[in-house]
């Protein structure tokens, strides 16, 4: 999906949620469970339930390695059933030295090696250039780089400063020169919503580029603040839930009330979208 | 396995060597091509020829998460294989929010999530401490977290200054922070034999940890080097070589000829603990 593509599908459906698939075997309602592959059951409900209100879907890989085998295929079938006006983004944080990268790269971007054939891949930037473009190399597909995580943890290093005078943390550092590797229409990058006293400062860095924002909802993130801070003329964010929709509810009405998690973000952003984009 | 077993291991082996199971299915003798699972036949075949010269395998996932549902199943088949005297790692350069590496530490370590059952993982650090330890949580099963990769591409953020006169580069503030989180019978630091200017820092920086050493052969880093700067009187050195053994001929004697390369490594090992370690 291009980027005007996934700017048309933000504006027609008045929405920039993306619905992370973090689908844990363990939390499904019950009467899934005798279903052949209960975790696609869950993902197909979710889906249907949700797709009029999100324009992109996120699975966490971990989720589904952390099946084997059968998590993998749980993994395909999902990735097949999104329809094909949602973005899809492989959640899977790679990244190694080149050969690596590559063979990463074709497990998630080549249809023909083991079935997945994602529009977009979140990246580890700590190995540098040389990791991160053997995924550039697939036309179409994107790149979207950890800069500012949601965690606690995105403090320990991604805050450390990299100049003398310490104007630029490595968080910076890193998107001013990842901004060189590949422009708006193929890189974005992951900021997280509970770090809304820097996003100003990140939007002035990177005043184009679609930013992925996790955080929203179990982490405490203000969807307000993001938005005010995040949009562009574009849209420009894909805001992420994930807990907050998948188990709103562990029973029989699970999907319903997913969809009305779903709902609800969406009505937001509506407003969000019509009070700082023109264009809305 | 311990730090001690592992260390004992090396004296015994008087080896510290490494094998990457970097296993392309591209590049697999013909004759391979028809057994039931080819991937596996070959792993066989070469952890059969080098396990006496090795003290470690590590799958490299990202050829295996390639092959789909299908190389998880030659990859839990590999490591069933790996003889128990010898110390196997994931390398899968995993890191996320906490939840989320927990689900990943399953999926390596929980024999009973994903059939696999890793005596270690490589992680990237780029997140913090609450992206690292879920893996800790595993009792006797090791992190070994990048610091100084082999590849040109570790120039870009890792060698970043992290303090206002310089002294302190990312790689260095991640281990000396890393240091907090676990001691050095829990913690590896993945350091590159191309890095070999900064060995000695950070021989320094960490005296006691192991450090996994890949580059050397096809990236043209030097086992000379590394030992000289990287041994401890624990051993505290793997060093890994991928496809200058896998790949050493790709004919029906592959495995005669990864043997004699590893047998080589080894011998050459067995020189350096004699020089640098009193204890050989």
């Amino acid at each position: 999906m291009t980027f005007d593509e996934l700017s048309h599908q933000i504006f027609k459906k008045q929405s920039y949620l993306c619905v992370g698939l973090d689908t844990d075997p363990r939390k499904l309602p019950a009467h899934l469970l005798t279903e052949p592959d209960p975790v696609f059951a869950f993902n197909k409900a979710i889906i249907d339930a949700t797709a009029d209100f999100a324009v992109a879907y996120k699975p966490n890989i971990a989720f589904y390695e952390a099946q084997g085998p059968r998590g993998w295929e749980s993994l395909q079938k999902t990735l097949e059933y999104i329809p094909g006006d949602c973005f899809t983004i492989a959640d899977a944080k790679r990244g190694d030295i080149g050969n690596t990268s590559g063979l990463y790269a074709r497990a998630f971007f080549d249809p023909s090696a083991a079935g997945l054939d994602f529009d977009s891949i979140t990246v580890a930037p700590y190995m540098g250039q040389d990791s991160v473009e053997p995924f550039l190399e697939y036309p179409g597909k994107w790149v979207i780089l950890l800069a500012l995580t949601s965690n606690a943890g995105s403090a320990d290093f991604q805050r450390l400063p990299t100049t003398p005078d310490g104007d630029v943390e490595l968080f910076e550092a890193v998107m001013q020169t990842a901004k060189t590797w590949a422009g708006a229409d193929r890189m974005m990058f992951v900021v997280g919503a509970t770090q809304s006293t820097v996003f100003s400062r990140i939007r002035e860095l990177t005043p184009d580029h679609f930013l992925l924002v996790p955080g929203v909802g179990a982490q405490g993130g203000s969807l307000a603040d993001v938005s005010k801070c995040g949009l562009t003329e574009s849209g420009g964010l894909l805001v992420n839930a994930s807990r907050s929709i998948l188990y709103a509810s562990d029973g029989t009405d699970f999907a319903d009330k997913a969809r009305a998690e779903a709902q609800a973000l969406q009505t937001e952003m509506a407003t969000y979208l019509g009070q700082y984009c023109s264009r809305a």
